[in-house]
């Protein structure tokens, strides 16, 4: 069964507000069964709006539409469907009724203008919408389905759990995808793909790579009748996966890279302190939003002056001789951050996330390192890719050199 | 100028990934006098690609095509292009040239499955990428324009910012939209919406008023022939909505309230320090988001535990007296970091982010104080969104109270 989805909206189209609802519904319609092959995007313009929708019935089964059922004049996706499918709208007493009572139970005059809400026409039955004013529409013709839905997530969210996925589920019938996400760190997505390149020819699961701020993310893709005959084909392909790439693999699907690391630091009983330059409490604030990493974080400094680093115990000497950002000024920071919060482990961060050249280093400059009982580890890289982002690499990477050394120090 | 938009990614119909690039590119059109119609989403399918590219230009003067540029056997952007414009793709020496260059820079070696990248058809130019492996395709051909840009964010906002916009731009023409946002902070929506009612009726510029993380943006936005006479009809709204807002009102546009706080500092030669608790370094992070930054700020502690808050000063009797959890050790905390780092403000955050319960508490309590000369200020709720929602608010309110504060030291 093929679905498409509509979004309608001038708003979206000026770039106003972001289609949230779009990715919400996609991701929700391969378990059960219904396949998305398109996505698109109109404003409030009937005829545009009734192109769309005539093309969606030709190439699709089922069509999603969110947006346009408000009660003003430029809401317009009932109009457009009573128009493609040539069908005149009529009041709906019983929807009338609901609505009615939902201003009155808010102390609110009904706006007559809101009648509009409660049209419907001879294919399409109201789909209620308790938290909200525009019912949704329910579209069956010639075995066809269109779902129109309010536009504001918390209406068409709702809308969608209770009332649509239920009806479209049983008409999907055959078939549903499951997917398991594998991801690595550490080696280029080129690399992965000739690592794994064995598997790349598999049809079910269909299996792709893609680069991620957070490392490469390997997907492996299962159609079947039901959802453990989908898990029963992609299990033999994971394991092979997992047998090459070994420990480049550091989680799956919903895992970050933070609550892995996390997890290795609390199963040991081990704990964690950071001394943090250019990315100045990003790599903080990451570390903690792991549910629990009160257990194993023992706190930070964002030394983001000469000054400051001094006063936590990276020596004078050191910053003179190599530069404030150097790997050795890394490493001080690391055992600075360790022996002042009496840690097991600790991390520096020092670098250039701006994009001016600092010490006579180009922006990008990045030197992070680790320090433990058994010394030091450190990784030095430069890559500038604006502020945000060369920060984020930053912390991923020193999240990244943490395992390294967890897993080092376990084997 | 008819534009539409088409991104590419089996991975965003299967709601993996969010486009936020459709959204980015949709607001920077308007203001270069190019009307967006169509925004559509095709998966990894060279027919489903080539038939939307086909449709575009059937129908619109520029495609703006994201994503589909990667190394690999599912990215087929150029593939696409090739078979719909009926040319043959041959290598590009320059751009392999670049290629090769970028990975030996990074030390490593080239994965001759690249070469790809550097592909051309006749009626291509290829468009640098500095921040990738993806040159972009600038496309010209019976008097239609293809642009196709890499899909990660970093990589296409760059492109189009240095790149496509400023030749978009020169091929625009007649009839531009321009518009100008006032951020305000501390006073609801409907309130804003009452306070500029009789400005409200405006068409042009038309006003919209919308509830946005940092406060309530007011957008007022110009249609003309030219930007300057847009701007000419923004500059008396504008004038008079300033007027009745007065201090409400922090900024626009563009502007952040980390940086509007960050230049209220820096104009008067005043330094700043940070002591958080449950937003563990995401105000340090923030605040250092604002280049020229370390001019003003002098570090911060992430005080996790309440171990390292007494290490740092904040007392045991008021920790034991109001929990760690209140606007006593908040204060507590702001007196401290100003005090050991010597700044003239210091910030201080205690509260829960988490979904459980601490000292009887409830999720999202959120203590925050400013400390300064003059003595304290502080702001006290329970709001809980979730950890980085929650984390987020509070950073925000922070900014807002230094900027209060600052505002009332002036006066």
């Amino acid at each position: 069964m093929r679905a498409e989805i509509i979004s309608v909206g001038t708003e979206i189209l000026l770039g106003e507000i972001t289609d949230t609802n779009s990715q919400y519904l996609a991701a929700r319609l391969p378990a059960i069964g219904i396949d998305l092959y398109h996505q698109s995007t109109v404003g409030d313009n009937l005829a545009r709006l009734s192109e769309a929708i005539e093309r969606g019935l030709a190439r699709s089964d089922v069509l999603i539409i969110t947006g346009g059922l408000g009660p003003t004049d430029d809401d317009l996706t009932r109009e457009a469907i009573a128009d493609v499918l040539g069908e005149t709208m009529f009041v709906d007493s019983e929807a009338e009724n609901r609505l009615r009572a939902f201003f009155t139970a808010r102390g609110v005059s009904f706006p007559e203008r809101n009648v509009k809400q409660t049209m419907l026409i001879p294919s399409a039955t109201a789909i209620p919408n308790p938290r909200g004013t525009a019912p949704g529409w329910w579209v069956e013709k010639n075995d066809k389905y269109i779902v129109a839905m309010p536009g504001p997530p918390a209406e068409m969210q709702r809308m969608w759990e209770h009332e649509v996925e239920p009806k479209l589920a049983q008409l999907g019938g055959a078939g549903v995808l499951v997917s398991r996400v594998l991801k690595t760190i550490g080696v280029g997505e080129s690399h992965i793909d000739e690592m794994i390149a064995p598997l790349l020819n598999s049809a079910n699961p269909s299996i792709g790579v893609y680069a991620k701020p957070d490392g490469v993310h390997i997907r492996l893709a299962a159609k079947a009748d039901f959802q453990e005959a989908a898990w029963v084909l992609i299990a033999p392909v994971e394991e092979e996966a997992r047998r090459i790439l070994g420990t480049i693999i550091w989680g799956a699907d919903n895992d970050t890279l933070e609550g892995v690391v996390g997890d290795m630091l609390d199963a040991r009983g081990l704990t964690l302190a950071t001394m943090e330059s250019c990315t100045s409490g990003l790599l903080a604030s990451t570390i903690t939003d792991v549910t629990g990493a009160a257990q194993y974080y023992k706190g930070g400094f964002v030394a983001y002056s000469t000054q400051m680093k001094m006063g936590l115990g990276v020596s004078a000497d050191i910053i003179e001789q190599h530069g404030a950002i150097s790997a050795e000024v890394a490493g001080a920071m690391a055992a600075a951050a360790r022996r002042d919060l009496d840690a097991n482990y600790g991390i520096g961060i020092t670098g250039i996330a701006g994009n001016d050249e600092v010490e006579g280093k180009p922006p990008g400059t990045m030197h992070i390192a680790v320090a433990g009982e058994f010394g030091a580890d450190n990784i030095s890289y430069t890559f500038y890719q604006g502020r945000q982002a060369t920060k984020r690499r930053a912390v991923t990477t020193a999240l990244f050199l943490l395992r390294r050394t967890l897993l080092a120090q376990a084997g």
